[in-house]
């Protein structure tokens, strides 16, 4: 089973977004057993597309495409493919009906352009969409014309928005190729995610106990991310869970406290359904993660119950107003200290009622740094039910990665503490 | 000039990462005038990622691959690579000793894994890498057994982790490339970004005005993103720049106070930008958008100046103390409402005593709606030196969509009010 990718737009390649339809695209496929061989881009350039298309009809079962649906002069995938493959165009009726329902609800006229989203190539199969106007099309090539012996290929087209391809392949692309692929097989792929640790000694220290796995066929992937490393186990066919399971154990065993969790679980996740089952709440003082720390937690569903307040207190005033740090701390050790670290969270802590606090006080860079405390230097604070902690810590990185980094050993010193898994 | 992206990474089709390197090295080139026209993902198989560079070098003059070149054991680009173009492999003294030298700083032994990172195929351009162990690698492939008529190609192999691929890119490649490659041409593309308006309607304004322009070569792309509309002019060759300045001017009229920036300027750094000008100050009172704001906003360089606090009050027991919102308040309007949201602003404007402050209340979803308010509501509130505004909108996203498209509309509205561009 051969499943390729196509995603198209010229902002792509001229590097104006991010193509997070890959990701999120080859996960899908991934769970459903399909893993994705080729991901290719083009631009919205009628040669590039056409070439990108027909190559991948030449070797793969499934090919979906993404952009190239919408009502703008760019967007030329449905026009293309329907002439590769020699199908009219042809008007659906429900299209046009829908597309003026959905005008109709945000009361305003329906935009002229939107017309040729009204066409569908013959034979196509269409699926609704439930958040815009592009629709999806599904076809089956058959027999396909660019492969040895014409086997058939599923040829499907999604809209470029994620808010509108997430749902549609969920609801629409998932149900059929459960009823037209043949099934994949067992394949099985858990990730184990481990911080503060690096990768090349992850490897290190699990590699070699996994090599007679690995004769076996698992499959082992290292991914190194701010203040993370993922260990990816994988296998396919009748024994793949039993390999993975020994293997996970084994990885488990060999990095002990570093691993925090499994599969998409980040450390904010873990931390609010931590919180969450123990009926505990977190307050968190921010300076120079500005906010990220906060940010990262709630975009956990249901952080509401366990984040009682954020402050982001940049300036000297802020921490003296909102947190009670002393105005002698912040004379006496400057606002990027122990001390200053300390007194944030305590602070936090006292003023929400919360029973954890964490605060984060450091240099972001690219300016602010010295001899002493150079850029990236971070004192992370955690007070609670304990003496508070602080650690000092350095991560010499770009001013986001410094963020994201920061944030991460946050959450680590406030799981390790919860956990009962001290460093 | 033909360029394309080679993207190695098995983790890359699962789908447990994103790809971050497409964008980022797509804009690169185009900076330096060199277009990407295709980017390639596969996994890490010895199989796949040998297809993929030799279909690029049949086609391309400059490939790039990355990824696949560090220490663990599914790194195999540059043996692949060196074993596709029949070069032996060396040991570079040099590349042994830097990576001696990189744990000696970090008082750690010498992974037995980094040795496969000091090899260097016959006849290549070693890059130090400045922020990690994996050198980078630049072969010129003369004659190019791959290419009709043995035309030569470059073959560039760059390090998987970010942070030490950029800065390896500028300061090694980008030399390179000026050094060995032909001079692109004049290639201009600017790109218009506007707020508060669909991506059809925008081409309907703009589309029919600049059909002359494209006819003599203009290219236009639409983009959307949560909450902003992207509009990306191009054009190549002598007549480059009057094109895409006189469509610059047309877009910018059609559009009106739609527009906020160019290029790459986002909300929040025309909001940091703007008040640093004005030596103005910003508080932000956060609850549905959880920090959100206050993050943006402090991934801008020197934020600091400008952000005095955020507040991110969750809970109304938070909204009480913090914010001075009035018990009375709450329980007759609700959390999610115009009066909140005014006394939310009005309470951080006054204790932080900034120029500006935003407040954000919603239902960020997918739990908490009602029939009344829907989750997706939100209610967006502004003080200043001025009668306090709220504005009333309908985010019907998901959770991470809600807060980015909630966050850009509190800048907006802050943007319009001090720009004198009121809707």
């Amino acid at each position: 089973m051969v499943v390729e990718l196509i995603n198209t737009g010229s902002e792509l390649m001229l590097g104006r977004v991010l193509n997070t339809h890959q990701q999120w695209l080859c996960r899908q496929l991934a769970d459903l057993g399909f893993v994705v061989s080729r991901q290719v881009a083009v631009a919205d350039a009628g040669n590039d597309i056409r070439e990108a298309v027909r190559e991948a009809l030449s070797r793969a079962d499934l090919i979906i495409t993404t952009g190239g649906l919408g009502p703008t002069s760019d967007d030329m995938t449905r026009e293309l493919i329907a002439r590769l493959l020699g199908k009219a165009l042809r008007q659906d009726p429900a299209l046009v009906a829908h597309i003026a329902h959905f005008f109709e609800l945000r009361k305003r006229p329906v935009p002229e352009r939107t017309r040729a989203e009204t066409l569908v190539p013959e034979g196509a199969i269409v699926f609704a969409n439930a958040y815009g106007t592009a629709a999806g099309l599904a076809m089956e090539v058959r027999p396909n014309p660019f492969r040895p012996e014409g086997k058939l290929s599923w040829l499907i087209m999604l809209p470029g928005p994620p808010r509108e391809l997430r749902p549609m392949f969920t609801d629409s692309v998932v149900p059929l190729l459960r009823r037209v692929l043949p099934h994949p097989g067992l394949f099985v792929c858990h990730t184990i995610r481990a911080t503060g640790i690096g990768e090349s000694i992850v490897e290190e220290r699990v590699g070699r106990s996994l090599q007679d796995l690995t004769r076996a066929g698992l499959e082992i992937g290292y991914c190194a991310r701010p203040g993370q490393v993922d260990v990816r186990l994988a296998a396919r066919g009748p024994d793949a869970e039993r390999l993975v399971g020994e293997a996970e154990e084994i990885v488990r065993q060999r990095l002990g406290s570093h691993v925090f969790g499994r599969e998409d679980e980040d450390l904010e996740g873990l931390i609010v359904r931590l919180l969450t089952e123990r009926k505990e709440t977190l307050a968190v003082a921010e300076s120079c993660t500005g906010g990220c720390l906060s940010h990262r937690l709630t975009n956990v569903p249901g952080a509401s119950a366990v984040l009682l307040a954020g402050f982001v207190t940049y300036s000297n005033q802020a921490k003296r107003k909102f947190l009670g740090v002393a105005a002698g701390t912040l004379a006496q050790h400057g606002a990027v200290s122990e001390a200053v670290a300390r007194e944030m969270a305590e602070g936090a802590r006292k003023e929400t009622g919360a029973n954890y606090a964490l605060s984060i006080t450091g240099i972001a860079g690219p300016g602010g740094g010295t001899l002493e405390k150079p850029a990236g230097t971070v004192f992370i604070g955690l007070a609670g039910p304990f003496q508070t902690v602080v650690r000092r810590n350095f991560n010499p990185w770009d001013r986001e990665t410094f963020k994201q980094v920061a944030a991460q050993q946050a959450m680590d010193l406030l799981r390790r503490k919860i956990a009962g898994k001290d460093e």
